[in-house]
């Protein structure tokens, strides 16, 4: 890793240079580099927590003034219980992850002697725009190094001090490895986000980690692929023929496990016949933890006898609203069809719930639902790659192409196609007279 | 497919909604409609062919006034042997191919009775932008009818006539189908493009298929992931390690088979050692079809005593040229390493090929040259979807994400991962006390 006060030009040339050199190292030397920067990193530990509470006491005095969040500052804090030990932690298990370099994903023999073969390989270079906190350069450099890419890295001004310390150690660590030291920078220079943004012909792929706002900006600033979501508008559609308590279990867990994280439920859509019979039991239980519920007229009038609820008049705008916080839209529909029309026109292609006892209504939904993650009875919540088993997570996808949902190493990996023969021209081959046919006989993959 | 005259904001959104109808049919649902094209065009062909004609002679007038290339002509003329006939065949060909909807790529046990399942779906909107070939537009709504895309078609004005004769019959066939008429649109409105590519809500995908200068137009102006490539400047190494008689053919092949394909050499870079013993044969090899060296001094004055040559020396920017034409640029170095370098500077990113005798640095090469093709002692000429054995080919991408290299049916698709259960939620499992723990267990595929 390097500091750099390179141009972002610069930066990126010298990145995309490093990631031709790094895209060739064997599994062994790139996770030789990541005990190099855990061993690193566990040797520095009091340096690196003395630069991050500098950045901590600056981001206390800015709170203080109301100009930072308290919630920026808690996700400045490595000092936090387990943080620092998750970090380290998280190094080894991205080093344990299977190796996603090189891995044949198709073998054709096209004549004898003539074979074709697909190949993973990492992306190239990667820009990683993140926000505050600082753990995440330990976590995106084991990630690129894993992966075999080269990522340029772009932090929140608040951690500054935390991220110089870390990269300093990190940049040692490397020195001391086959990865090239360009292949990792971390840029300090102020402002240059907008001119990272414009070198599509350096950097592949762009990963905002922030705000929706952050994921928007950038989608809507570069000619450069992004991987991400801007919006976490989940639906769930609820059926009259499932049982109510499951549906209040399910529903209550999507909207109050997490209500800041994007796979949150945001919008229920109630069947109208299950109205009298569910909607009370599914607001009872998120009345516990004070959920405000903005109703349209009829799902409000069948709850007028429930007690304890906090009842609003919905308007149309909550339909589209990403509460990320204790709110809950709820409107009344006819019909499946009615709540798949609704998801599909006004939801945000994340995550949508479908809540029924009817496997050919589940099937249904989760084959019309347009959305990156279609659930059945089962909370949004498990929407990670993490849960999903994927060992670690890039970042959550909305993107029509390339990754979708949650985005494992597998989503930093593009291949490539290798032919290898003894002199054959294409000219041999074809349907005439004399020519000789193609086999395209498919080889086991291993 | 409706002909439409509507604005294109409008037919976007038409097409959006109708994507959605398209992506939940069956295999055979949408196999039946291409039956039903097939059948449809075959009737029609004494009207399609007259429309054609109309098309043909306004192109042959312009040729005569010298507005319009003979080579468009040529592309235009539907009438051409067997050109109708493999029009009809490409239908039942792409319908015949394996239904690359719905297919299971990974389903992982979360827990008892909540099961993972990633699924192929269609990606939803296409934009195919083409030129002047008319069989292009059954081509493409067979492709995206078996895909379960909708697709938006803005064709070359040249051929409007052969187009709105063919797209008739195909709304007519759509008609009897379950397919959405609106799944297929194409857009006759004239200068619409622009209009088009701002339309990323409603396109999910860009393909352009024509000139380089289209594409790199189209990649120029919209926010639209595009899938296609402006350049092809495919180099070959020459290693004295070699067989002489084993790399003139192959060269001759790559560089002679046809020079206006996007696979076709460009640039040859001889290693010193292959000057005097390999270079003569090339170039006499060459020489019968009469191609052009362009040669830097040291490769220049080892084909000085080589008989029958068209010698030029080289400037610069022959070796950033693509020269679609019997012209190929030579320049000597001094290594594998200098080659891979050269190439990764200054090529193209499509296909590059190694000559050499050596196993070791043949792997070195594929390893390292970040191309979407990589061949080793195998014309550059083989790289094609039809080639390479899936059965299609929507063109061939340099993109770094979602596909690269020849893109058949599986560069159509994207896929959601569904998660089926029975009310379980996220807070029940952890690493907590009384938490449940993932099993993340793999299960067979089928």
């Amino acid at each position: 890793m390097s500091l750099t006060n390179a141009s972002p030009a610069d930066a990126a040339k010298a990145a995309k240079s490093a990631s031709l050199v790094l895209s060739t190292l064997s599994a062994a030397a790139r996770n030789e580099a990541l005990d190099a920067i855990h061993a690193g990193l566990t040797a520095a530990r009091d340096d690196i927590l003395a630069a991050n509470a500098r950045d901590l006491a600056l981001a206390q005095a800015a709170a203080a003034d109301g100009t930072l969040s308290q919630s920026l500052v808690a996700r400045l804090d490595l000092s936090r219980k387990g943080k620092w030990e998750d970090m380290l932690k998280g190094i080894l298990d991205v080093r344990d992850l299977d190796d996603p370099v090189g891995r044949v994903t198709l073998r054709t023999r096209l004549d004898d002697g003539l074979d074709l073969e697909r190949v993973t390989c990492p992306i190239g270079v990667l820009l990683i725009i993140f926000e505050a906190r600082p753990e995440v350069i330990a976590n995106i450099a084991a990630l690129a190094v894993k992966s075999g890419n080269a990522a340029i890295l772009k932090g929140g001004k608040e951690s500054t001090e935390s991220f110089v310390a870390i990269a300093t150690v990190i940049s040692a660590a490397l020195a001391r490895s086959a990865v090239p030291n360009a292949a990792i920078q971390l840029v300090t220079t102020r402002d240059v986000i907008p001119q990272l943004l414009a070198l599509d012909h350096d950097i592949d792929l762009v990963i905002p980690r922030g705000s929706n706002d952050l994921v928007r900006y950038i989608k809507n600033n570069t000619r450069i692929p992004v991987l991400g979501h801007a919006d976490g508008l989940c639906a769930a559609y609820l059926d009259p023929s499932v049982d109510a308590t499951l549906a209040a279990g399910v529903i209550f867990d999507s909207k109050t496990g997490y209500p800041a994280a994007c796979n949150s439920l945001e919008t229920l859509l109630v069947h109208e016949a299950a109205l009298s019979t569910h909607l009370p039991t599914i607001a009872t239980a998120l009345a516990v933890k004070g959920v405000e519920l903005r109703c349209d007229p009829q799902s409000k009038a069948a709850l007028s006898d429930t007690p304890n609820l906090t009842l609003l008049d919905a308007v149309e705008s909550d339909y589209t609203t990403e509460f990320l916080s204790l709110t809950l839209a709820i409107k009344t529909v006819s019909s499946v069809s009615e709540a798949i029309t609704h998801i599909n026109t006004f939801g945000s292609h994340h995550t949508d719930l479908i809540l029924t006892g009817s496997t050919d209504q589940a099937e249904q939904f989760m084959s019309a639902v347009d959305s990156a993650g279609v659930m059945w009875n089962a909370s949004t919540r498990f929407v990670d790659g993490t849960r999903y088993g994927f060992g670690t997570e890039v970042g959550i996808s909305t993107n029509k192409i390339h990754s979708r949902g949650p985005v494992g190493l597998e989503g930093l990996m593009i291949y490539k196609y290798k032919v290898r023969g003894r002199g054959q021209v294409a000219t041999s081959y074809g349907e005439g007279e004399g020519q000789k046919r193609y086999l395209h006989e498919k080889l086991a993959l291993d």
